[in-house]
């Protein structure tokens, strides 16, 4: 590779069941000449996240990834050059930069970052990982002191920052993971009130134990079987907050939906209701954009959230720090540290 | 029967399958005397509504009917005599009075009417029927001017009442109803912009073909197919007032829910809300208990709103009646004539 080559992942193929490494390949490319409006970028970090994979699926709140591209994904990359007056060299930046070590981006798409340290905050914390968190449970749960609220994938990038948000705001909380050890963890580490390994093959039993008085809130990462088994345990005027189905992202569509819906959302007075972060940045009854990272920002400095971040080294390790992700191998925020 | 005596139907049997005649018992029985703060009361009308079979399934938004238990359903009755202070011997009161001739029965379930003609309007568009119709739609449904709105139980009695509210808030309105004749009749009389059977087989085609934009808002009083065709033809932000799940209240419960629960709800962030119309009585986005009446009033006094009743003819016939209208014989609101 020359001086003026870089690194860059290409999505070879939609993968038809799991994700696996042959689904991606490695290639050399010319580093990129920012056009009018770009700038070009230097990756320093890549975010992964369970919605990479669902973008594999088909058009989402984004067009789908195709076969041949290069592959999509958060990043926070230092500005080289500029040729938007937005932006100059040295600034940080967030974008879906994709997986490559350099990009010419349009200034458009990107999103100015400050300076702080350690530099991977803007990805978890005070990225789209907290803000989902912030937003996804505090706006359309609002959950009150006292309350029940279930959260699941609950060692996960946004569940550990729900389950932390809802402590404060003086909820009982409930997570769901796939280990006991992820279990004892969210309880001992992380002040969980109780935790569920859904693997145990009793979900319904166990969360009934958890959760003596029922659910107010459901933070839902996963949909399937534990989305079925909280509708049948939710309280009247339940609120249930559709962040992501990630049970159904790595393998075969879902031959059906969670019994109960709609009969249980009518008896019980359910609401459901999906979002993207991005809906919330302008406003909503909890705030702006940066009426959150302020707010997250002081619970982080009062020691009151602790920032869980999982670095795995090296842009060669992109793939299979995705394919972990899937498996549930990680606690907190998954993050590749590709040049820093 | 002596002149002390009346009739009455009491749930022989919570039915397993399909209700038939066989789970009532006709019988005679003595005409109750009120107690302290209990009225008695003629019944004039009984209202049918589906929700009388799901109130055998299980406990709900109210106790589970029994086995031996004189049947529930909401009465408009004539107080004949009063221990309560609030209530005259000539007033007309609505209440959960049961399929019996006469009842003693606590003022303070009992909600006084006004004298109007026809009585049976009490019971439909002002009763819980119209209220339905006005909060479900109004309140949960948000609807704006040009959006697209799907009914299912298109012709029944709060699918006549939310189509029309539709039409006067200027959207485009499709409905699903079990017959071409009910479909012709949606469109030619009730100005409905289109309707799909959903007995032909090719519901999610049919849809698409009535909802070239998409759907907007979704009012469901079926749940199954429907909903499920339904959420893959939502808009971005649509929003479902689940009301019901008519589908599944009279047979073996549902084995699965629709697909595109939780996912499709995440991409294309929508809401699913179930509620109970006495949640809204008090107050809401859209008025309180009195202000929907007059709202409705005013309606149908414009010639707005057409109230559509089936008055089906004696006490006899209140089982026949609600099988009927479990199996969509019905159009509008069904009432069985007691006494007027």
């Amino acid at each position: 590779m020359s001086s003026n080559e870089m690194r860059q992942f290409v999505l070879a193929e939609i993968p038809q069941g799991k994700l696996t490494n042959s689904n991606f390949k490695l290639e050399t490319a010319p580093i990129p000449t920012p056009g009018d409006g770009e700038i070009l970028v230097k990756t320093r970090y890549i975010s992964l996240d369970a919605a990479n994979r669902a973008w594999m699926q088909g058009a989402t709140y984004r067009d789908a990834i195709e076969g041949g591209q290069v592959m999509a994904g958060g990043i926070l990359g230092e500005v080289l050059e500029s040729n938007d007056p937005n932006f100059q060299a040295g600034d940080l930046i967030s974008a879906d930069g994709g997986w490559r070590e350099y990009a010419a981006l349009p200034g458009s798409v990107c999103q100015k970052q400050p300076h702080i340290e350690p530099k991977t905050h803007l990805l978890s914390i005070y990225g789209v990982t907290g803000l989902t968190a912030y937003f996804g449970f505090l706006e359309i749960c609002q959950p009150k002191a006292g309350e029940t609220v279930l959260v699941s994938a609950a060692a996960g990038a946004v569940g550990t920052i729900v389950g932390q948000i809802a402590k404060i705001k003086g909820c009982r909380v409930v997570g769901t993971a796939g280990s006991d050890e992820k279990c004892d963890w969210l309880v001992n580490e992380l002040g969980f009130d109780a935790a569920v390994n859904y693997r145990n093959g009793s979900v319904f039993k166990d969360l009934k134990e958890a959760c003596p008085n029922g659910i107010d809130c459901y933070f839902d990462n996963t949909g399937g079987e534990i989305l079925e088994a909280a509708l049948f345990q939710m309280n009247i005027y339940g609120r249930i907050s559709c962040c992501g189905a990630v049970s159904s992202y790595d393998g075969a569509p879902p031959q059906a939906g969670p019994r109960g819906v709609p009969g249980l959302l009518v008896v019980k007075r359910l609401t459901m209701r999906g979002f993207i972060v991005s809906d919330f940045f302008a406003g909503s009854s909890v705030g702006t954009r940066t009426d959150a990272i302020n707010q997250l920002k002081e619970w982080v400095d009062a020691g009151k959230i602790h920032v869980l971040e999982d670095i795995v080294d090296g842009f060669e390790n992109v793939p299979d720090a995705l394919i972990g992700l899937l498996a549930g191998e990680n606690r907190g925020k998954r993050i590749v540290r590709v040049n820093d």
